[in-house]
């Protein structure tokens, strides 16, 4: 997607071979507009295939997954993200580690939410290792819904998670791919 | 707002006489056409004023104020929300406190996003104590910014926030106005 590479190649700061920092439109500041465009395109992407519910993670997914629902006309769901959490009957809860912050986190989702059959997209802000796609989908698949397709807007394409989504079986539409940060700069695959 | 007032009386659940939950159109399942149609009401409430951001806390508040800056066309901010946090030169800090959950949180914005004499409207899903609000428009005017506006989704008038709001000066406008959930019924003013 031409406008989002413009954008983060603009104003995107490449912190180090593995992070580049878009605190400035998607992460903090959100250039609404953008999120528009962004959430049109997942849904040009996945022309043909019907939805029933968004599902994203707090707190950098709502922006792009509220436009993707917005067009769809589809209610979005946000997981929630916990440190610690006591159990509780009516969340589906999975446990995600983030590499970017070497921390665990369990996400959870409130069971009445979700129902068997149901087709639900993910949308996220990143995809690096996949570890928070990866348990979207297990909530998801746990409820007896079916994950039918995956978009995201970064995909850091050096790190795994992108390979295994599709070694999983998952269709992964990634707006941007980032093949490399070396030498403080964006290269696009 | 006809069709918030709608909606909460259809799916919103009375837990006590303090609390309403709205978590399956709101705070965790999101309503996006109606989170538009929010969004286009704040610009409607706050007509004949300039914005230059919209400021809002995640994660609850992204949805109706991504909404309100894609009509205003200006870029929306999110404050972060922290347990503790070591201080860092480069973010505004404030403290609030939570009633509902009993805790303080740092709420932090990166000081490159705010700029004196910029005009900031600030968009929460609920006002109940103002703690939030008020920890926000301290951000903006430690920026040397100004709070021209202050939009809720749904204010419980029954707890003293938009009182105090009022009183320091800022005009609010809420779209819901509860002024009581006695009987486990919602009462609009």
């Amino acid at each position: 997607m031409k406008a989002l590479q413009d954008k983060i190649r603009q104003d995107g700061i490449v912190l180090n071979e593995k992070v580049l920092k878009v605190d400035s439109f998607l992460n903090h500041m959100v250039d609404p507009q953008l999120m528009l465009e962004v959430g049109q395109e997942f849904v040009k992407r996945f022309e043909g295939l019907t939805f029933d519910k968004v599902l994203t993670l707090e707190s950098s997914g709502i922006a792009p997954a509220i436009m993707t629902a917005l067009t769809l006309q589809v209610p979005l769901i946000f997981a929630r993200k916990h440190k610690s959490l006591t159990l509780q009957d009516d969340l589906y809860v999975e446990t995600v580690y983030s590499f970017t912050k070497q921390v665990h986190n369990e996400i959870t989702i409130a069971r009445k939410f979700l129902a068997p059959g149901e087709r639900v997209l993910i949308i996220d802000d990143f995809l690096a290792y996949g570890e928070a796609t990866f348990g979207m989908a297990r909530i998801i698949e746990s409820a007896g819904a079916t994950v039918s397709g995956i978009g995201i807007v970064i995909e850091k394409s050096f790190q795994e998670g992108a390979l295994k989504l599709k070694d999983a079986g998952y269709r992964v539409e990634s707006l941007a791919r980032i093949g490399s940060l070396a030498g403080e700069k964006v290269t696009f695959l």
